[in-house]
């Protein structure tokens, strides 16, 4: 009974991700459907990737991520099935795996102007081969039509290699690395936006001189310098390493986002002391 | 394993989905329960007719689909259960099956001044049966107290004549059929929004004239003369035919119906040439 | 199969409810997962405790009840497994379990001052035995870290005992059980208001003196003397008893809550005639 994941912007209104689901299961009434969410912002690739890369290493060996956002749907943007030793990933070629992929490289990162050469650990595959997708394809709505089905025929142990040809390049989102200034100075952005108005960024403890015994957060002119370790420790605005392990700015009671008016992809400066 | 599909408008923040996931489960502990949606409009029997229309043909045989807007709960309106070949349905007799049983009819559809005849592929019974209602039966709550049992029991194998009497004529959405005026234009309506803010129209390929080279659309007096393929297709509004195969408005970028300022039950006219 | 529900409010937008699914199949692929809700008001210990209390009853025997809203998460508040007649339920200490343990009372129920003593039917463990936590524990997100493998541990067959040590005492909600002034009248609140408007009091049928013929209620300077059956009997204000078996005023065609301005806390005024 395989597991598959469903990240998608489809929202929870329509039934775009019940004819997901329903195609699914309808090729492998086995397959085990479990929603991470339908609610990423319309055509919120970074915000998918993102949330993806938090969730997937906890399910089990084997399980299927179908990640869907994919504002290029009816074009001539490539569909993929990524092999990872965490497991399987399909979706759009548009940078919805970076995250992921980054977890993968041993070494540095190897994410340059767009596009990310696949590390050794990694194969893919195109989704070209019609065999594996539903009879009649849609413009509009390849969740359905060709990522449904790449899931459930996988589900079924139809090997990689019989859905399209290898890829070994894939589009990654550009510039989602934090950068180091100088040996005590960090530069990174905003990639995310929590539920509870939580501001999390692409600065992860590793990212960061060691041992860190305090550090000055800028963002948006505001000047944070108290590292906490949990959210009812203190009162007002503060950073902290939250359970996805990034750094974020979080308010007592209330929103980080909203007080600092933070958007995704804005600049983040860190200093070490 | 049967799969059993929840469509209602109970919405994500109450007890109410549980309750039904519960009783199901209660019943029938190797259901396969499977969310399309529970953020219908409140009382949006249209919006839930559509939504699961686009999705029921998708699922595996014998999937029974429980889909419960039921603003009459508690009064005379029947309860039902619908056998048809591509899978059963239950729920209150509102309407809410319209666009479904349009789907069996091999030739005109039979719909007039809010009720339907029974095409010679489906059967129905009204849910009359206290012994395949939960013991106590609210008067509010017959998505757990009546349609959640009938699911479940359904899913063990009760065979429909148990459940109540034949059903042979039952409640249709009025006026949901786009009339054609003359042998080129074709009347509509509004009947979804969908996340994206695309209007979804009632006109289907099916419905116009064929071939189509190209169509202008008119609606809350805008002209629109575009038909494209897909979304990444254009720029501005434009005309296409989406993955439920109804003609719709969009909007590159943006919210089609917040610009037209659109709504459920608008009209709609289409002119092919 | 064990039935693992969820009740969070961890929101749809974000990877929390997707990284404490991964971490329960990580363990237990078997296990079979319902979301309850996880739309739940952001540290809304009621509105969860109220919500849970409502659809516990239906699962099957053995479920076990996940419920994590977490204000005090990383703090020495403790983590629970509950053990009672009807399932089990895991959580932090902070009285999200109220309504639940009340109905394991007998007779009167014993809630005073924040605290509640464990009925008799009822035992339960401190979740102190990092046996049964993920090896990484983040501070900020024991929903994932403690409280999916403890759901997860427990329904491979850990016996109770393995968690940690007893507890006979727990926090409880403060003030949420109707109280009657004389023997006409009864003192409540709001404790809840759903998705329709209506607004959900802490008064139960079994609360009043029975018969009840007629009922007046005050809330918010509003007087409501109309006891009706189910929503569609009725046009206007009236009261009740809905399918939590808890008085509500509900509005024809409209939100309740929007018309009186009423909020969770209000104060309710009950008398029967």
């Amino acid at each position: 009974m395989t597991v598959i994941t469903l990240t998608t912007d489809f929202g929870g209104k329509d039934g775009y991700t019940g004819a997901v689901k329903g195609v699914i299961l309808g090729l492998n009434p086995e397959a085990k459907l479990i929603d991470v969410t339908h609610e990423i912002r319309p055509q919120g690739i970074l915000e998918a990737a993102f949330v993806l890369s938090t969730v997937y290493k906890y399910f089990p060996a084997g399980t299927i991520h179908l990640a869907v956002v994919d504002p290029g749907v009816g074009t001539a943007r490539r569909g993929l099935i990524i092999s990872t030793p965490a497991g399987f990933f399909t979706g759009p070629d548009n940078g919805i795996f970076t995250f992921i992929l980054r977890d993968f490289y041993s070494g540095q990162v190897n994410i340059d102007s767009g596009k990310i050469t696949l590390p050794p650990s990694v194969t893919a595959v195109s989704l070209t081969n019609p065999e594996y997708w539903l009879k009649k394809v849609s413009n509009t709505f390849h969740g359905r039509d060709v990522f449904a089905p790449a899931a459930a025929h996988l589900s079924l142990g139809v090997p990689l290699c019989e859905f399209g040809e290898p890829v070994h390049e894939i589009a990654a989102l550009p510039g989602y690395q934090p950068v180091c200034r100088d040996k005590d100075s960090i530069h990174g952005h905003v990639i995310h936006i929590d539920r509870f108005g939580n501001i999390i960024t692409d600065v992860r403890e590793s990212d960061l001189p060691r041992p860190v015994y305090s550090v000055t957060v800028e963002i948006k002119g505001y000047v944070i310098s108290r590292l906490v370790r949990t959210y009812a420790d203190f009162d007002g605005l503060a950073a902290l390493f939250g359970s996805s392990e990034n750094l974020e700015i979080a308010l007592t009671n209330g929103s980080a986002a909203d007080v600092l008016k933070a958007s995704i992809n804005d600049e983040i400066r860190i200093t070490c002391k």
